[in-house]
């Protein structure tokens, strides 16, 4: 199994724009999306117990934790190759459960992931391959689906951008960014885009504004207190973001800022499309845990302290965007009214 | 003139929270509030134009630069005490024309403050009087009158706020949060006060958290983009604001996010005060220029880069948030419907 070979084939856009979690045989890496792009910097993991320890810590975020999980169980199964029938069996299920746990608001998408994982091991062992193997490629298929996907949700979102549009977004918007300008230059379309830099760890400045810049697009980073004046003040035609969980009843679950940047769209009229697909496993919003961090985080900026000691911090991670306050979920099979999402599960 | 004894006795509530400029005969100094609380330095400027650069430089804002301005005039006057006559007079027209131009958003009110400086300095003269001394204690006199207005304006907006309630506020408020926590304890009300940590410079967590915790009040922390989440998550019961300038028309203008989080606060009918006088030199909004500052400045966070190379900035200081999202102006004659805020001058 040559790793770096099929990264070449398979995973040549995502590892340029999106540092992905790498399982070699032996150990997964782990981009440090903590520190980049300052510092262009691996965690290794040698348990999938380290894998999971480094997505709760914040080494990778956005769509890197699925893939990090996904790898983890291919891991997982390397550890556990010692172990025969039953014993493997629980070993992995083991694993999943935590890997998937990690962090509690994408915990249900996480499932679906090492779910798939333990069905390709358990395929692996009938048909009598090796299994971290089998947990590899069905991690590498996962991830290819996802780009397919979203490659399909770029062309519906880009329809709605005019030519030399201005696009805000926040976070790291991952895959959907990269696709969205590559739909973009594909048309020979010219667009601007300004990121809040998201704190606390400034994903949008550090991993947004990076991949946007590389690409060869005009970019601006604004802090997150400037959003709603910079929406009518720099003419934003777009805002847009992902979302870590898009509820079945329309509302939407992303990093935190999202729902005040999309209170401010919806003042001046800009529209809001955020990108995904809707997850059954949450019919409503009140199925959805909103993690709550360390609230010390908050409380220190790229390493520095800002605030005398007997302050606390308060550290929400995701905010909730009522379904009003969104113009479409754009999906790979077109946009839906988020009241209505539920016919993305109805449509072949 | 002793400053020393001046100080303790005009000024050691301001001193004490809100880190003044003082003139001592021979410069003005000024706690340099980039790098509060984490050092306590001042930055010496030994012309009046050192202490416009000062100001245009940030070393300190909200109502610090009124207080600077005018101290500025005092040095003025000990620079040009080798002038006579009108030439001392056009001296003196020169600084307070530069010290109220360091920041253009705030132009008005300086020019206000060094105007009534130049007339201390004009009566001096006739009065034979040191004139650097004068302005001096016009500086002071300045700074008593504020402190006694905010002090009225502090009784009215305690009354908004209900016993152990939540208060949210951003940037550094300044006099009014002091004297509110001050009046909160003459009244035996408990109160928590929460945050926006103020990017790019940090005034609330460094400034504003300092002042609260300083004073013995519970206070909490959030970054900008998780105001919206917060006002609901926490049960915030007033959002409150100082403001560099409130228009004859109801707009007010402050630190850039009191837009974002007015509109937060309206959606969850969170009342927003705002406390200051009407400005009648600013009949509407559109006479107010809303300083935009080097893009570079936001691309960093305590001194340390977030983006990479090529990445812009955008930088507007301030924003502007509607009358319709404010519940009141509070000011020393009570409180005024944003408005009706022109009433403000009918009353004695």
């Amino acid at each position: 199994m040559d790793m770096a070979e099929r990264a070449d084939k398979d995973l040549a856009f995502m590892l340029r724009y999106e540092n992905v979690a790498w399982y070699d045989g032996e150990v997964v890496r782990i981009l440090d999306r903590r520190v980049y792009p300052a510092k262009t910097e691996y965690v290794t993991c040698r348990s999938y117990v380290e894998v999971a320890d480094a997505i709760r810590d914040m080494v990778t975020q956005s769509g890197g934790p699925y893939l990090a999980a996904a790898m983890g169980m291919a891991l997982a199964a390397k550890e556990g190759a010692g172990k025969k029938g039953e014993a493997f069996i629980a070993h992995m299920e083991k694993a999943a459960s935590v890997l998937s746990h990690a962090r509690p608001t994408t915990m249900q998408r996480m499932i679906d992931i090492t779910s798939g994982c333990l069905e390709a091991a358990a395929a692996a062992i009938v048909q009598g391959e090796k299994v971290d193997e089998a947990v590899f490629t069905e991690a590498l298929h996962t991830v290819n689906a996802r780009y397919a996907k979203t490659a399909l949700a770029a062309k519906y979102l880009v329809d709605k951008i005019p030519d030399d549009g201005t696009v805000m977004t926040q976070c790291f918007a991952e895959t959907i960014i990269g696709m969205m300008l590559k739909e973009c230059r594909a048309r020979g379309k010219t667009i601007s885009v300004i990121c809040a830099e998201t704190r606390p760890y400034f994903q949008g400045a550090r991993l947004t504004a990076s991949v946007v810049k590389d690409m060869g697009f005009d970019v601006t980073v604004i802090t997150d207190n400037m959003a709603a004046y910079t929406l009518k003040a720099r003419k934003v035609d777009v805002f847009t973001s992902a979302a870590d969980v898009i509820c079945m009843d329309g509302h939407i679950v992303n990093k935190v800022g999202t729902f005040q940047i999309a209170l401010g769209a919806s003042y001046w009229g800009v529209p809001y499309y955020v990108t995904g697909t809707p997850n059954p496993k949450h019919p409503t919003i009140d199925t959805v845990h909103i993690e709550e961090r360390d609230g010390e985080e908050v409380l220190s900026a790229m390493g520095v302290r800002t605030a005398m000691a007997g302050v606390k911090g308060f550290y929400p991670a995701f905010d909730i965007t009522p379904p009003k306050l969104c113009d479409g979920v754009v999906t790979d099979k077109g946009i839906y009214p988020p009241c209505d999402v539920a016919r993305y599960w109805k449509k072949a």
